[in-house]
């Protein structure tokens, strides 16, 4: 094997040894570096990675345009004691953040927080800028980085000490008003994962003793991990009025009553990314929906030098054709390397789709399609490619979605009592659903054994539990079910 | 008058105050708010002047990558050894930074900068990425903020201690392929000023004593101010092989020789809206090219209780179908409101254009268009609206620029000796063209006297002083000139 060869073979087993086959596809895919020598838990965002975040960044935009969302940019630095004054409203919120003491050369007389999240510094903005019932609803979104000090092991996208999100602050007149935001959002986070990233989502509500501090409801979208893990995917707090009363959002309504505001937040942060890569990534590399890849198709010319002239014209045609058509296309016509290299290469960066034109393609104005996910390979006419280049994205697509729905489908067991609940999860992983009685105590019992926890409770609507009159037992305690828990080990 | 009404008027002076009037503007018009207490320095970017940064994105990034940039991200801290490192290699580029010294609760071995400019980061990894002269050229670009811990006088997009910028990282082969990628992005600017921001600007390059720390050229474009100040209003520079040799960015060549690449960087700051309010907005408030103006279009109905229903629906009909051409417009059917106020406030908020629709325009199919600019106001048929409104937003677009560069034409005047720069700067401000030296001293006796600076020498090829043989002299010092030299007080 060549260097170039070993550069481009992954060598960990996703199945036995997932952290370290996922680092090395996103080492080999081009998607992330780790930071410089001083920095352990940052990286570096290379541009195929990058990429993925703009995919992600498109499509969440224009949803957020499109249902009352401007974007502002608020201060990369928090003063402490605005920090403070969140602290007071929901006890126990102490992120670990990162302080500037020093500007210039002059010790700065208050710390500055490299924000951990912008509550505390957009909110007394909103409470400034909202007078009378018509500036609400208001909404105001920021895509940025935020930095929590945290000191564990690096895993590009999932765990880092700086991360790209969006966040989203909301403020309404009523509590429903809020809390159809709250649901909006999220319903808007499940189409990023359904929609865009082929992923299927669980959606529910954390746990009481879970929800983001200050919060009324926590809701969330949960992805399964092929190591049976959950990926907290994205999150939307209905806040209640906890937030703007700590931060005076007040307004005057049509009696010009003076009211306390009910806000709401939000947000997604690159964490998707790591789960995009995770589920659909294998042991050639890198796997993409055809939704998010930078390139969508790679055309390989196959030729002899007799054949040379005729395969390649025809292969550029090819190529114009889909460009023309805006899909995103690359021909490979290097000369250096060899079709077998080409495919690898490609496979390791997570091209849905090859076309491979040989001669025989050329003579019966033919191409072969190869899918990325399962090296499906099809002969298709040369007639209307851009149509058909749709049509086997939107096949690549099912595929990648299905695989990931029977995993998930697969993964959620039912257990009735300790025993089984932490034998099922021992053994399977994934998601074990148990009525629950509501105590936090039940959850902490289990965490304890087997550090696995309440990663989601399915909301009122969905939950067979609720009008059963508490026929069910707790899984864990033995007490009547309120609700369904569900339990998971998670990221 | 009332609070709203007050919270309408400008009443500072352009010409007069136009410092004092700018931040009027800024603050009225919803642009921007000043940082909270203990944050002297930094700003809050609202959704009204969000958008205008995105317009700026959304047209460079396009331009970035038609012409082969890819985005990525790098940390926003960088080691203080990574800035030393940088500062061996461009002595006296000391720029003040905000430092983290802890994290979460303990004291950091190495202070970690704020990022102030990314090179000494970008450039070890490109370093490498880089390995054969099939990687070149390699273009990196992020969309980020940097911090500057400068000590000065806040002025929101011009002078803040964060500002959010882009900032582009390239190498190439050959010292051609620098020079060629630095021009072709000073193009990309010039046509942002001038395509996008309907600003004319001067281009060419710093003097060699004011070239970026480092660089072999600095690339400017220079935008004029009402105030007769010169905006620097992006720059490109070409970094020679200065930084590739500081940080080892070598490739192997066709004949596998090791060779040192040649590298550029470039960036435009959101100083660029700071240009745009400034240049066209007026004592109404903020005047926008329609370009760049989040909403394109008002209709304002007027009606009597009689005809509402029949003025409403047209309005609305109008106003469906503008949306659907791709404009964005919005209808003021605000009833607690009346018309005058609703102008106003429009006016204030820059609208490039407004459309009337009384019972008259109803009756008669017709419409009646106002140019914010200058108030025009044009009867229009109701037929193919969208067709209309587009041609009505070329005219305001070329309206702002005939104005711009009218007065920037009448702005550039020639000067023979000391007392004619001193005295025609001082008289008028703008930019005096006069034979220079190439001696910094000649500059710094006018910057003593005036605070005005060379802020641009034109291009070889546009300097009439090439080739003519030192006829001329040096208008400062009389030597023998070698090139024209543009003064300028600046931002
Ligand atoms: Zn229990
Ligand atoms: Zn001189």
């Amino acid at each position: 094997m060549t260097d170039d060869e070993q550069e481009l073979g992954i060598t960990e087993s996703k199945s036995h040894n997932t952290g370290d086959w996922y680092a090395e596809v996103v080492r080999k895919a081009g998607l992330a570096s780790y930071g410089p020598e001083g920095m352990s838990g940052f990286i570096v965002t290379r541009p195929r990675g990058y990429a993925l975040w703009e995919a992600v960044q498109n499509a969440l935009d224009a949803e957020f345009k499109d249902t009352g969302v401007q974007n502002a940019y608020f201060p990369v630095f928090i003063p402490e004691s605005y920090l403070e004054r969140e602290k007071d409203v929901v006890e126990g919120f102490d992120p670990e953040v990162a302080w500037v003491t020093q500007g210039g050369h002059e010790e700065l007389d208050e710390r500055l927080a490299v924000r951990p999240t912008s509550e505390s510094i957009i909110a007394p903005y909103i409470a400034q800028w909202v007078r009378s019932h018509r500036d609400l609803p208001m909404r105001v979104n920021q895509w940025c980085s935020v930095v929590r000090w945290e000191a564990t092991e690096t895993k590009p996208f999932f765990r880092t000490k700086e991360f790209l999100w969006q966040e989203g602050h909301t403020a309404h007149e009523t509590d429903e008003g809020a809390w159809e935001e709250t649901m909006l959002r999220l319903d808007q986070y499940e189409s990023l994962y359904e929609d865009v990233l082929a992923i299927p989502v669980l959606r529910g509500q954390k746990p009481p003793h879970d929800t983001f501090p200050g919060a009324k409801t926590t809701t969330t979208v949960e992805a399964l991990m092929p190591d049976g893990k959950s990926v907290q995917g994205a999150t939307s707090h209905h806040l209640g009025q906890s937030f703007a009363e700590a931060f005076d959002i007040t307004f005057s309504d049509e009696q010009e009553e003076e009211r306390v505001a009910h806000t709401t937040s939000w947000g997604v942060s690159w964490r998707c990314l790591g789960a995009l890569i995770m589920t659909h990534s294998d042991e050639q590399g890198l796997v993409l929906p055809p939704t998010v890849a930078p390139t969508q198709v790679v055309v390989v010319p196959i030729w002899q030098s007799d054949t040379r002239e005729e395969v390649l014209e025809y292969a550029e045609g090819v190529t114009a054709e889909l460009e023309d058509a805006g899909i995103s296309v690359e021909l490979d016509d290097r000369d250096e390397r060899n079709p077998g290299f080409k495919f690898n290469e490609h496979e390791l960066n997570g091209v849905p789709l090859r076309i491979e034109i040989g001669p025989n393609e050329v003579d019966d104005e033919e191409l072969t399609l190869v899918h990325r996910p399962d090296g499906e390979s099809v002969v298709e006419d040369r007639d209307d490619v851009a149509e058909t280049v749709e049509r086997h994205f939107d096949e690549v697509y099912a595929k990648l979605y299905a695989a990931a729905e029977e995993t998930l489908d697969g993964a959620v067991r039912e257990a009735d009592d300790r025993a089984e609940i932490l034998g099922t999860l021992g053994r399977h992983g994934g998601y074990v659903e148990t009525p629950w009685c509501g105590d936090v105590d039940c959850e902490a019992e289990i965490k304890e054994q087997i550090a696995a926890e309440i990663v989601m409770v399915p909301f009122e609507d969905d939950d067979e539990l609720i009008g059963t009159d508490h026929e069910e037992t707790c899984g864990v305690c033995g007490e009547p079910a309120e609700r369904t828990a569900y339990f998971a080990k998670s990221y």
